[in-house]
């Protein structure tokens, strides 16, 4: 395949497991977007405030989601919290609707404040997830140290939101081995070393990807809002090994926007800016416009990229992993991706005005996508 | 010295060796507030609009500096810049209001789109400077690289905000070589490594810290854009020996707030956010503070904080490595630091409301500065 020659490329409908679509006034205007942006089935994550702790409230959140969107499949989560036990598992997985459980170290991102540190206490839990076939989450990311901690004397070099990912990766390897058929999801990966990480654990362990860690370094991450997220983007090297790793098809990676909306005021505000970068409604136009942008910068070959690759990282891998109703392929529903001239906008409004959210990649030339159905 | 068991500290008052006070509305905000700061002799960035690259401009600054602030010293500096030649140097010279010449690589700051690349072209600006004594300030950062380069072949990683400083380092051992007479200042120094090149130099090789930089580290550069500044604040680590470096009072280090007010458009606006910290009005207070921040942390001991050691960095080797007119010491003005439960605002305006500025450290209780004359 020769993408930057193609002015048409047509897929089947994206798989988005990781996104964010809130509640209230910003999931009624986030939620219509999810077909704009090419994808059909969601994983939906569990971090409203209140936090979804139990099933019944995700069961009312499909609800609520599914009136607003009917045609879009989505698979509901829970919030990992002390309150969570092997019958809660139990009930979550007869509900049909929850697929996993996400795990946020507490404070890392956004209302993440109720999340877990001590990881062993959850073994019960997770020893019923493995058991019940639900997925664990990862926010992949330990916390940022507190100053007292800033001066170590183990020689350790204190967490800051560039080693974080990093540090959490032993998390992963001991989870994994304490539970190795639970199936693990290492959450947008923003490193090689989580990339590493992944690789180097079983099949019932795989990575996600996002969009705009396919396009931001950490000079993006502290210079420009609408690029800070959590994790933040890394190095170069790591950017380049996030778009290779969708060309090299291992099996092991597959695409979650991690879209996470944020009214402008939270970005912009008074106080810190808060994390996420808010992808939607071009979610699947930003990763393959990232393989063109890796073919430009010489960072991956023309030849590498194809078309079964873009396929499976966004289609493929993802529903086989969370064993999905709707598979790829089932349908004759496609997805065509064309060269119009699209323009992200500097801003997506709400109807009645009052939310405003800046999208992430807001000014770049990006392939319009529609439905053939 | 009991630093924490002191209600009150008199100490000479304070240089500010890296200051922008910009220009016009902005600068008359700014300049009154040098005092406040504690400081009675400031050196001055030439990165206007446009840039102070002729002797005349830095004259007429410099009079228009002093009408606002009569009784602060202004030491000016002009702007690396192709133009500039020997006979401009030896004009610099005899102005007596101008102490150095800063490089900026270009792109890397505010302002700094007309500075240098290759440095070997200056050479002849250089001697010119080594012959009559101008001091040269180096924004010691390399451009962060372009997408093209971020898989480079040759093993050695892409530039980014991380490692700017860091790669930059040769330069300024280059340099140093190749004039061992050129005084050099390592501007707002903010890691270990960039510690440790100044102390690997002569006598002739000087470094600043910032107020800012005691505070910060790289999860407030990412999350808060009042501060961020370039270079951006780096690990737990960095930050410790920058406090550290004060107290261990080697002689190599002093202060430079490198205090740069941005309008608070330019800093929440919706393009990239404006590198730079505002801290002028509470320079020394900032410094002390990361001094009892340092002992309350367990990073530094209570006896290591000596009142020699703080009167050095803030006031005594500056003006000797600057040769200034007026010397710590050589009069009986004195600041004076007090417990009053200031607290840094969350704006500072002008009178006419046109100019709002949002101070580095916004909400925390620092000691107030007043004059004993």
């Amino acid at each position: 395949m020769n993408l930057k020659s193609l002015s048409t490329l047509e897929l089947p409908p994206t798989g988005d497991f990781h996104c964010h679509l809130r509640q209230e006034k910003m999931m009624e205007l986030c939620t219509p977007l999810i077909k704009k942006g090419g994808c059909d089935i969601v994983y939906v994550m569990p971090n409203l405030q209140p936090p979804i702790t139990q099933v019944s409230q995700a069961v009312s959140y499909h609800e609520k989601l599914s009136q607003i969107a009917p045609d879009v499949t989505f698979l509901m989560s829970l919030f990992l919290h002390p309150g969570l036990d092997a019958a809660a598992i139990a009930e979550a997985a007869r509900s049909k609707v929850i697929y996993g459980v996400k795990l946020y170290p507490a404070g890392v991102t956004t209302n993440s404040h109720d999340g877990v540190l001590d990881i062993e206490q959850y073994y019960p839990v997770f020893k019923a997830m493995e058991e019940h076939g639900l997925i664990l989450n990862l926010h992949g990311e330990m916390i940022s140290s507190p100053p007292a901690e800033f001066a170590k004397t183990d020689g350790t070099a204190a967490v800051t939101v560039l080693n974080a990912e990093r540090m959490f990766l032993p998390q992963l390897h001991k989870l994994h081995s304490a539970f190795p058929k639970l199936r693990i999801i290492l959450e947008h990966i923003s490193t090689r070393e989580g990339l590493a990480a992944v690789q180097q654990c079983g099949p019932t362990v795989a990575g996600t990807i996002t969009a705009h860690h396919l396009w931001s370094t950490i000079d993006d991450a502290c210079g420009d809002i609408f690029s800070f997220c959590k994790p933040v983007a890394k190095t170069p090297e790591d950017r380049v090994a996030l778009v290779r790793a969708i060309v090299e098809d291992s099996g092991k990676f597959f695409f979650g926007s991690d879209s996470a909306p944020h009214p402008i005021q939270s970005k912009k505000g008074e106080g810190r800016t808060a994390a996420g970068c808010f992808t939607q409604p071009w979610a699947t136009a930003l990763v393959v416009g990232a393989l063109e942008e890796g073919i430009e910068q010489g960072w991956i070959k023309e030849e590498e990229v194809t078309y079964k690759a873009i396929e499976n990282f966004l289609s493929v891998y993802g529903r086989a992993f969370y064993k999905t109703p709707r598979s790829a392929g089932s349908e004759k529903v496609k997805i065509r991706l064309e060269r119009k001239g699209e323009i992200i906008p500097e801003v997506v409004k709400s109807q009645d005005g009052t939310i405003e959210v800046v999208p992430y990649g807001r000014g770049k030339k990006v392939w319009s996508t529609t439905w053939i159905e």
